[in-house]
């Protein structure tokens, strides 16, 4: 830290990502990406003739993509904000919408971590929600039009999801506040709650290509909601960053939706992995949440849950591993194609074995 | 704009990029793109195969690039900062060490008009310093220790450069204050202060791979500093999208780097087109500042500043025009290749002739 750092931000407590090692080559299931490389489209798009024009700005409206989602999704250009992944998204909504005294917000207390760094960030003043004992949501905890609300569905790490009515509920009952809901997961079978948004000027959802669309590395995330949120964002990337998308990754977005059987294809496969390997992890001895995520939230009392982590990644599989005390028996377990979910649930069962044989 | 972004937002007046049209094939000469594309390195290192790994986060440290970059410029790892862009640096840098009241900065009124719309987003106060009447930078206005100075050197859209000895005038002048050099145009023949970082904790060169290194497209910015200043940096990065370079990008940056004579000769050819077009210009009747970077900022009694700019769009040439008051006589024209110089210089002249003979 310099002397030179806002008093503000000296205590500050950053994200941590999950590992990306480079130390060696591991099965990597540790930050919930897709195993599937991005659909033929994209692969011909990103051309030698592309890239050779890289010298050249990409179009900061993002237009031709914004088209392109509003099309797939059934909504209006001016409905779609892009951006460079959608923790950028976050970041905007915490800045424009929350960020004062009057524009409190809530979040669940556990979910995705980077909610409570964002509002720490601004200085916006944050409650946590305790989740239920079996990590669901209680919606009516969330009525009271007192503060924006944030909502990851599925949530994370639980993979727990909401229904479209539960969170048309929650909208419902916060006339006056912006709801987020956070659809970075919701492609491997939760209910996207997109179409609500023609319905209500109050609901950013928001999406990601990191995840169902195998594009974590070229960073495109995107918001759809009424106009005038949209607006806003608009306003705020105009006023950090307006040329934030890479030249490669817009054409990237456009081609991945013509391909979009693909992807949901893809995520067909990924549920059915799951599946199929929390029935094996149950068999285990694991209990698991219902998850309707691309990745297992799941815990043993054969094994504690960082012990379980670090054993795994001696043996070459990074699952990932939190810290907090409510979770911290369990890990997060990105679900990846069948050959690595046999891998992981061998290995699983070969490190139980090992640890109850040397008692 | 709706009804729930924060009050102090809503008067905020957002960047206006350069326009980037889709409408025709234009020669683009308004928003200071390299005429030449990436390197064979670069163009290579964007394989089929790394492609199709997009499905995969990049590594958030970016260490393999921030090494690349500390070779070639001569520091360590630790004084290296690199983000999506350099619009995104100078963001975080407000955000960062300006922010409050006990933070003012100052900046020259005629310079990036991004820095006047960073100050306003994070409500920071600040003075803007007139330039002389020549558009030199009065360094003594920038002594006193009472703010950071944010100065782009060379200077945008005058080209005029500080010497490095200039710059360390003012930086030892402000020793309790951040001083940012915005060297995104000093690869085209102005000194760089990046040595001056081991000297001084306070200096932070912000520089780009978009003008010298043809990567406009591909986002990526870097900052040079003390290891203070490089955390703090980190830590508002880590706070807000930790995987903001694309996959690609950061491979691109690192084989940019071992080209580098390409970019340096490129450099050349374009510090040589623009002696030459000045030189031409001023044949034609116009007045240049003397510009250090890879545009022309450029006037004639002749023909009025928004009328030149009108014609030579209307005829597909595309300059950037400003309006403010103290400029708009002026047209800032990017370096482009000797044959699209020459079409300016042709085109330039028709439209004084015509306007000349229809008299």
């Amino acid at each position: 830290m310099s002397r030179f750092i806002n008093k503000k931000f000296q205590e500050l407590e950053a994200y941590t990502p999950g590992e990306q090692p480079t130390d060696m080559k591991y099965i990597k299931l540790n930050t919930n990406e897709s195993p599937f490389p991005p659909s033929q489209s994209v692969l011909k798009a990103i051309s030698a003739e592309e890239v050779s024009k890289l010298n050249l700005y990409p179009d900061p409206t993002g237009n031709s993509l914004k088209d392109a989602l509003a099309g797939l999704y059934g909504v209006e250009r001016k409905n779609v904000f892009i951006s460079n992944g959608s923790d950028d998204i976050l970041n905007f909504f915490f800045m424009a919408f929350c960020n004062d005294d009057e524009h409190p917000v809530k979040f669940p207390s556990i979910s995705y971590g980077f909610y409570k760094v964002y509002a720490e960030l601004y200085g916006v003043k944050y409650k946590t929600v305790d989740l239920a004992n079996d990590f669901s949501i209680n919606i009516e905890d969330y009525f009271g039009n007192d503060a924006n609300v944030v909502i990851a569905n599925p949530n994370a790490p639980t993979g727990i999801a909401l229904s479209r009515a539960d969170v048309e509920e929650i909208d419902k009952a916060n006339p006056d506040r912006v709801v987020l809901i956070d659809e970075a997961y919701v492609d491997f079978g939760a209910e996207s709650s997109v179409a609500l948004t023609k319905k209500y000027d109050n609901l950013l959802v928001v999406c990601t290509y990191s995840k169902s669309r195998s594009m974590a590395g070229a960073r495109l995330g995107f918001a759809i909601g009424n106009e005038g949120l949209i607006a806003d964002l608009e306003k705020i990337k105009y006023s950090t960053n307006p040329y934030n998308i890479n030249r490669l990754t817009m054409l990237a977005g456009i081609e991945a939706i013509k391909d979009n059987e693909y992807y949901v294809n893809n995520c067909k496969t990924v549920a059915e992995n799951r599946e199929y390997t929390q029935k094996k992890l149950v068999e285990l001895g694991f209990e698991v949440t219902p998850s309707k995520a691309n990745f297992i939230f799941a815990k043993s009392e054969r094994i504690d849950g960082e012990e379980l982590y670090l054993k795994l990644k001696a043996r070459g599989i990074l699952v990932r591993h939190f810290t907090a005390n409510a979770i911290c028996q369990y890990n997060r377990i990105t679900v990846g194609t069948r050959e690595q979910m046999d891998k992981l649930l061998d290995v699983t069962a070969d490190i139980l074995n090992e640890k109850e044989n040397s008692k």
